[in-house]
């Protein structure tokens, strides 16, 4: 197999989720990725831990929540995760669009009943990744091959060094009350982001990693926003969508492609009105947009925001951690016309940080 | 995808295993039968079950087994298994001989592992069936669209009137105290069923079924046994196994091809030296030996008995249960010079049952 298989697999064991001896672990991979299994079983057994191996096809899911009529949480799942150290998830459908025929209702039903599932997961080490596939480099506008590079590229930069970067953000972030994101005429939101923590993502839960993230208080959040680069989400591109928020809610929405995917997103719960993450991508050596959230959002002079779940890690003690069956990042080019203003204080402009060389104060 | 998989799920669903509303499915496939799995998630949709999908790689359980120094327990595999009423399994690896190169103790060492595990399984709805791929098809010697002929045609058989025929051999044992089995110059084995049940194959727990099966009394196996024909175990092939009983137990055992794995596999515990299995095959439709024992052990003209493990609902309460990490099925060709005796009188002679016709008293 291609040796960067094996580094990859490396990369997910040692520096993302730390698996030692002892540790159970589930390995959920597409067929596509049976190589990156042999490497992650590999190395599991080196080590003494002790893997499951979970399918994650994409035509499956499609075929189970089209023909259900309605979904309760599985036992032998919640069993299984709640016995379970380590998660090692990674993408790579042989087609992006797969889910492109499932209801927006029924991916919003079937997310409900998998919250608490999820969040048992969220609460152990894990490891989202990708693995290469024709399907995703398609949607990226790339051969094959070029997006394999892409990918593994990627997830094997020298994390210590980006760390070191982004903890100047971090810093920034620590003792800031007010967050402005300013770009263009359209997006002009406010929020508070005082007692919550700013995490510095360098390549742990998500492989790669590569911005800085933290959660807006949840009623605090005000203004407008365009996200102006699009997203996939359930197999359909939703694009050119606007929020408007009030005391933290959503109290319109619009989008110029899939608008009703939006809409069955955001009424999926209460919380999915709410934002429940503010990243700021900075990894540079994410040279491209791909079409994938995992790679988008970490990308240098662009922001994100989820509607939805947040990271209970970034949530002071005093204020609210946002639930929802839902986490949906959208993201705003910050590259042009655009500033984040901490506390009344530019700290990026056009996308360079007020901690980087060609910053321009006013 | 081709219909006959999604008949063949419907036969697993319904016949093999009655999924329905509320029941937890575990669906282990490898990577090859994404149609399967796709088929089976739609009726678990359907039905209102709730499937678990785990990959069955090969490829992975030999990376892990051949890295790992030690086995133990996996605390979520069996919290997973706990909580679930219905496993379905298929086989159909890209290359059978995957497992050629795992030592015969490692594979000993990591089934005591699982013993417990696995016995949790077997205590629940299970159905252990084949999904038709190149490497299976060039073991049997045809092409991969005979192979797939073959496998679907042997699944979807008339399983009530297969039952009929069978349930005369159920009679005959059921009162039944002792059994002969004598074939050519090399095969005479006597041992006691008295207490015991003869089970009534019909394609449940095996997809095809087409046997009939019981427990032999633990210590009573007595004489030798000429297993002519081969067996694939682990990724290799064993041939002319010939074993010596005494007390039930094997004293002495040969084997003309890869002997060493079958000491491996007596030595893996006390109980892999004693027999847990006797079957008799007769599904008359399987017309081809293809090296696959969830297929050879079903032709008629053959009996099988296994190593290891015995079903505990074959023995009679009075009597022990057979326990191993093992349970390995070896056959005897019974088609010339060979009779099957039930207290004394013969049932079968060369193949044919006293209830067929063609059969000649003496």
């Amino acid at each position: 197999m291609d040796p960067r298989i094996r580094e990859h697999a490396e990369t997910i064991a040692t520096h993302s989720t730390g698996i030692e001896a002892g540790d159970t672990v589930v390995v959920q991979l597409p067929p596509a990725a049976e190589d990156l299994a042999v490497a992650l079983h590999e190395i599991c057994g080196d080590r003494g831990a002790q893997p499951v191996f979970l399918s994650y096809s994409q035509r499956a899911d499609r075929a189970y929540k089209r023909a259900a009529d309605s979904f309760e949480e599985p036992a032998h799942r919640r069993a299984l995760y709640e016995e379970t150290d380590v998660f090692v998830i990674a993408r790579g459908g042989a087609n992006v669009t797969e889910g492109a025929d499932v209801a927006p209702e029924t991916n919003a039903a079937y997310n409900r009943a998998m919250e608490t599932v999820k969040r048992e997961r969220l609460s152990k080490r894990w490891c989202l990744t990708q693995y290469p596939t024709a399907g995703h480099a398609q949607l990226a506008g790339t051969s094959t091959e070029a997006y394999e590079d892409f990918v593994w590229d990627a997830v094997s930069i020298d994390w210590e060094s980006q760390g070191a970067f982004q903890a100047q953000l971090v810093e920034i972030l620590d003792d800031a009350e007010t967050v402005r994101i300013r770009s263009g005429d359209e997006t002009d939101l406010t929020m508070s982001i005082a007692g919550n923590t700013a995490e510095n993502d360098t390549g742990e839960a998500n492989l790669p990693g590569g911005e800085v993230f933290t959660a807006p208080v949840r009623e605090s959040v005000s203004g407008v926003v365009h996200f102006d680069l699009p997203l996939y989400r359930y197999g359909r591109e939703i694009d050119g969508v606007k929020l408007r928020f009030e005391d933290g809610r959503v109290v319109s929405h619009a989008a110029d492609r899939n608008e009703e995917l939006l809409t069955g997103i955001l009424e999926t719960d209460e919380g999915s009105r709410y934002l429940g993450e503010l990243g700021i991508g900075m990894n540079r050596a994410i040279d491209q947009f791909t079409y994938n959230m995992l790679f988008d959002e970490k990308m240098g002079d662009t922001v994100h925001m989820a509607v939805g779940s947040a990271y209970p890690e970034t949530v002071g003690e005093t204020n609210t951690v946002n639930e929802s069956a839902e986490h949906v990042d959208m993201i705003v080019d910050m590259s042009v016309d655009s500033v984040i203003e901490v506390d009344g204080e530019v700290i990026q402009r056009d996308g360079t940080f007020v901690f980087e060389d060609g910053f321009e104060m006013a």
